[in-house]
């Protein structure tokens, strides 16, 4: 067989041409969303106030498996697509494993993870309806600094509701979304209805992403030629993330070589659910039999300890309702949880995969994912997001269970981003500061309480 | 003819398997360095208690036009190499330029620069040796972060002088060093004679390269089994950073273009030396006629309004002498200058070359610089370093020469580095609040006050 090379790129002509969605193999689909105030499915009319109509209708779409990416996203997309898979020769070696690891690299643009790939998507179909301005929330920046690197690049105006405490333990995050011309407020603030509720209730509150999105929606709603944009959770974002996973098995196709695991850290979904879906399919059609794995933080484990339910998507529960695992809208993560993944809810599709055993899930803390993302670093050159680093975890112990049994298992992960921004929480972490939290049952019983009653 | 791809990558097995030494190419060969002690030409022996002893022979090498590159360096090289030559189609478009802009990208790793292609090597030849320790300096931090990751991957302690002014404003780029495992010591410090002598002059001194180079040197001439290690002016370093321009070469050659002009910015010079080499060993033959530019910052002006003078390498004055374009050891920039390109001299292979005619040298000034980055980073994507965004304000320029003039000249400058640990620079260009600085003539006469009187 011919040698594998640390890096398989794909060239330019070979980025997929369209994206993939899942929903159309799935045998059964994700519950609609739900309309809170007649309790019927959602329509496009209801949605279209909020989102852009060309969103709206991939939101929709569970019928076709194939979705065309239009040229003017395909040509933003070539400037950092397609990205590599890596081999982890150094790593692999390190751990005496006889496993085969390798990552799919979303790291290698300014936003520095995969959020790019559908900032680009939305923004785009923003400007070809002819809006003027978008309005987003983000936590850990990523997002955010996604969506202005695509606002800049296609003429849109944006506003930023970032959670507080990351606008503030992350002013660097907050100066390069300002470089690219994006307006930042830190959430909850002043601006909005409902973040003025927020603070009344409690002044000191370090914020949410549920929060935030709500204060961005309330923006969106009132403002003329806006609409809002959310970066994960939502089918349309999984679905243009799918870009992640299509050019991973056309990377491994190209050497003949099928994952036995797929591993991705599990926030609101998007990424793993872009990294699995063309493999997702495959197995929903008998054709593998991949073991896919979702990581999630002890301190905000949804899939592993949430309840499969219609929730809010926000804080101020003013979003449609969607079937999906959950921690309760009113969750609130331990604050010392370092970067994202810090979201109640989990990807309807990713929930209904969950639910129907496709997919499995795991929840690991804190330090032991910096142990890991350490590891990482020092052996493949990359210092990891605190995110990708959860993968990295359950990568490393599936390879040391590989050392213990003999097995030679091809083992992928999602590398989604890099760690440049969270070097406050690898400073703790080298400092002996890191603490690790599991969610207890009290706080995830006040998270449950906030869920909606009702009975559809 | 076949469309350029917006990436143009070359694959593991087309990584160079040589580095180039271009003066073995020059008719004039740089002046040798001189030992300060005997005023006779320095031999590997005067050398050999400071450095490696491979990295002597290669400093010292001005014969073989082509040095091999080790196995086990090359194994280091493929975790991030061969980099990319990127076509900057959407910068041409929003300039408007008939020109074609190509840039050969070196911020696809963590240490974000180019620094790593001497870091690998430099450590690889250390542990050859049997060393167990090394020393060196850094100032904006990338030459420190590569050299940690390179220790971490090859096993080899290591403890960084850091500019005092640059630890203290960015203590991130110092946690990422620490997460390799490096140890960092603001410089100057109470732990060497040099910093001792420094400090009790200058209680408040922010420190320079020059000064941490001096403490970094002591303690390697002190420790067993320990060498000093240099990032950037010395001939070895120059020489392996020519990875950079024989990949950009072999990216261009497979399109069939040649640059008509090479741009790339100029602090200690192995970057732009490492870029431009192959191009200028052919240009030397007579091969082509293409205009070299190096581009330093208006407040540390070696080429420009430099003297061309046997100097010290470092304040301390401990290093050999080296005939280069220096504005003398006792020199300082401006602490208004935001990033690196900070040296007070320059690489004797530049120099050389710049003095016979062969390249061309201009400055400019920080606010200038950091329109340039803005302009590119939205367009292009890349948040773009401090110092590689001198090479695209000049780069701008000429494209713009070229919409005036109507030439479609092909435009090859370097991008060394990403800018995510200059956040600091960014927010004070974005706030307004960053100045300009030109060197006065005063501070220039007190840097060449500093010149040693030598009669060779």
């Amino acid at each position: 067989m011919t040698k594998i090379p640390y890096k398989i790129f794909l060239s330019e002509d070979e980025l997929p041409k369209t994206w993939h969605n899942v929903r159309a193999v799935m045998k059964e689909k994700p519950d609609p969303f739900i309309n809170p105030a007649t309790l019927k499915p959602c329509t496009a009319d209801d949605l279209r106030p909020v989102f852009c109509d060309e969103l709206i209708e991939q939101e929709l779409n569970t019928t076709d498996e194939f979705i065309e990416i239009p040229e003017g996203i395909r040509d933003f997309y070539k400037m950092y697509r397609p990205s590599p898979v890596v081999r982890a020769y150094n790593l692999e070696r390190m751990l005496d494993t006889p496993a085969k690891i390798y990552y799919k690299f979303e790291g290698q643009n300014t936003s520095g993870s995969h959020k790019l790939n559908s900032a680009a998507a939305q923004v785009y179909y923003a400007k070809k309806q002819g809006l003027t301005h978008l309005t987003t929330e983000t936590g850990a920046g990523q997002w955010g600094t996604a969506l202005a690197m695509a606002c800049a690049f296609y003429g849109i105006e944006l506003t930023v509701y970032m959670v507080k405490v990351s606008a503030e333990q992350k002013p660097h995050r907050r100066a390069v979304i300002q470089t690219y011309g994006g307006k930042v407020i830190a959430s909850p603030s002043e601006t909005t209805e409902v973040g003025k509720k927020i603070l009344a209730e409690n002044p000191g509150c370090g914020g949410s992403l549920g929060c935030a999105i709500s204060e961005a929606m309330e923006v969106a709603l009132k403002t003329d030629n806006c609409r809002y944009v959310l970066g994960s959770v939502l089918n349309h974002v999984l679905v243009h993330q799918t870009i992640i996973g299509q050019e991973a098995k056309a990377a491994l196709d190209k050497y003949g070589v099928t994952p036995d695991i797929i591993i991705g850290c599990a926030g609101g979904g998007s990424n793993l659910g872009g990294l699995i879906s063309p493999f997702m399919a495959d197995k929903i059609r008998g054709k593998n039999n991949i073991e896919f794995i979702a990581v999630e933080p002890a301190s905000c484990p949804s899939l592993t300890r949430g309840k499969y339910a219609f929730d809010f998507g926000d804080t101020g529960k003013t979003t449609p309702l969607m079937r999906m695992y959950t921690l309760g809208s009113g969750f609130m993560p331990s604050p010392n949880h370092a970067g994202g993944l810090r979201y109640h809810g989990m990807s309807p599709i990713i929930s209904k995969l969950y639910h129907d055993g496709y997919l499995t899930a795991t929840s690991v803390e804190q330090t032991k994912v910096f142990d890991a993302a350490t590891i990482f670093a020092k052996c493949e050159g990359t210092l990891p997001a605190p995110e990708s680093s959860h993968a990295i975890r359950v990568a490393i112990d599936e390879a040391l269970k590989c050392k213990e049994t003999g097995e030679a298992k091809n083992i992928l992960f999602g590398l989604t981003g890099t760690g440049y921004f969270d070097m406050t929480a690898y400073t703790a972490y080298h400092d002996g500061k890191m603490t690790d939290y599991i969610t207890n049952e009290k706080e995830k019983q006040k998270g449950f309480d906030s869920l909606p009653k009702v009975d559809l």
